[in-house]
């Protein structure tokens, strides 16, 4: 049984994301649960259980990739409040885009500086 | 005079990225010299010598963003360069693109693994 | 003349993307109506109308490339109602994108899934 | 215990990957066991062994996502041995790849189609 | 000091974006002052200011470049009416993207043609 | 009928690509020609002969765009001798590499600055 990763995953999901990870879960429900259920296991429940790095710097990582991509609006939204709540403060987060200039140039970080004041206003 | 970006840039390329830096600003010389000189200055001189984050954090964004955009094998073997000459460990390395797995895939994460490999056993 | 190409693409447009799809071509007509064209002569019909592969097998490739390159909201609408106007079912569609997570991780995913509920909603 | 999500996913892995999948999987002995013991119960055994497409469908799948997010050599080669191992045909192979052609311009399917060409005299 | 090359940004950034350049400067205030400094020394003091191709050739080179990487809605709004202000005319910005048409495929073209109608009416 | 269209490409491609780009499409012989068909009835016999732009901007955007997707080092080869053959010089054409620099960072402009090194020794 695999229940015990689903455990860690959600305890992981609700320290790091809080009600904003939850509503990605919900929202998954009626049309691919399963989905929910991988996020859930492998992402919570698998990989940011793991050592060697703390949750600070997962989500450091986490901000890198998902602004390098690009098209992840909704996913900054949710991993910019995971960064707040594991502990990251507003000047990391700033100062994680501002890296990645010399390696993805101005759009990307444009877009999500951005999306930055967009959570960081509604966190008043 | 932009002397000042100039020094810092060189110094931050020489403690980061060692002889490797040294050689990617020289393969540049008789094509794009500015490109080099771009590098150094706002790359090494601007970005690098900004404070908040320390250089194990700005190597571990930096291998986030190559690894999440994709065709980067030169700049990842000298960034993983990089990273263990600031002080990151392997295991760290290797975590960082774990974390990705979930937001970029394995693909990716393949890739960097191997690279990863090569600078390992070029480095005893 | 090329209007052999243009009645098998118009025809090919019309099975497959219906209205939407005529949609697209009509917003072309004032800024570059040759891009319409395009689009019927060689996508419909060159593309489209070629054998080996069904339609339902083009429209399941068509969605995992648009979920992958991320940034196609607009075509995923577009294509997700393609896909059921040739026959594959909501379970199949989400199931193309349930595959593409090992390779491209949950953000492209979960904004394909989030596209799919409002097109599937769209329909009744 | 997750025993059986390894045990299918190894059985997955071998089905369609055979031997080259688990020249992978070797790879990552060394460096990163877990990414290798990843691959085998995520995406092997929680991903390819769920239901509603066939093998061929998720290869199809597999190699239209590779394909578009480029710099997969050595993904390609590993899934389209796996596409021609579940029965996939050359020229459906070929196919897939074509059918990208309007998503994603001719760079990226040129690249692929000579990988093809590669992995098919090597099969003879 | 480095106001020569801010000063030459300014007067860069107000030539090629105008107004709408200015509010991009404007929203980074209070939360990345610096990455608008970046902005202004660096892409506008140091590359705009570049000699050997002209205002009308770095344009083309930038829409070229933020269509095909996508998730650039933003910059294109800046970067066509940018176009416009060094006198590209709207046909040649069209064909820009037509040009792409066979590297990137229609999808992203797509979404630039419909960023394009915006801009221009917006423009009367 | 097609054949001027074919006719036509046949002919673009042979001003602009010359050798080399006979060599893509001979490649393609026994395994897709139909590829190299629509490369050359689409993208040499529909798009480069079009009107609006000339051949040298052509190139300026097909490199742009080319460097941007990144993982296209054998495409880059082909244009940036194309760019030579159609009259960009060398300086333009390291020049438009290094305007991307702003939208796309060092990682993918270093690429390209590398393969015209190449390119550039190779024809003397």
């Amino acid at each position: 049984m695999d229940n015990i990763r689903y455990r860690k995953g959600i305890s992981n999901l609700d320290k790091i994301d809080g009600e904003i990870g939850k509503k990605v879960i919900d929202s998954l429900k009626n049309i691919s649960p399963e989905t929910g259920q991988f996020i859930i296991e492998f992402a919570f429940g698998d990989i940011y259980e793991r050592k060697i790095l703390d949750l600070k710097q997962r989500e450091m990582i986490t901000l890198s990739s998902l602004i390098t991509q690009g098209d992840t609006h909704n996913q900054l939204i949710v991993h910019i409040n995971g960064a707040l709540n594991v502990g990251l403060t507003r000047n990391e987060i700033i100062e994680t885009f501002v890296q990645c200039i010399p390696y993805v140039g101005f759009p990307k970080v444009l877009n999500a500086i951005s999306t930055a004041k967009e959570v960081f206003n509604s966190r008043k």
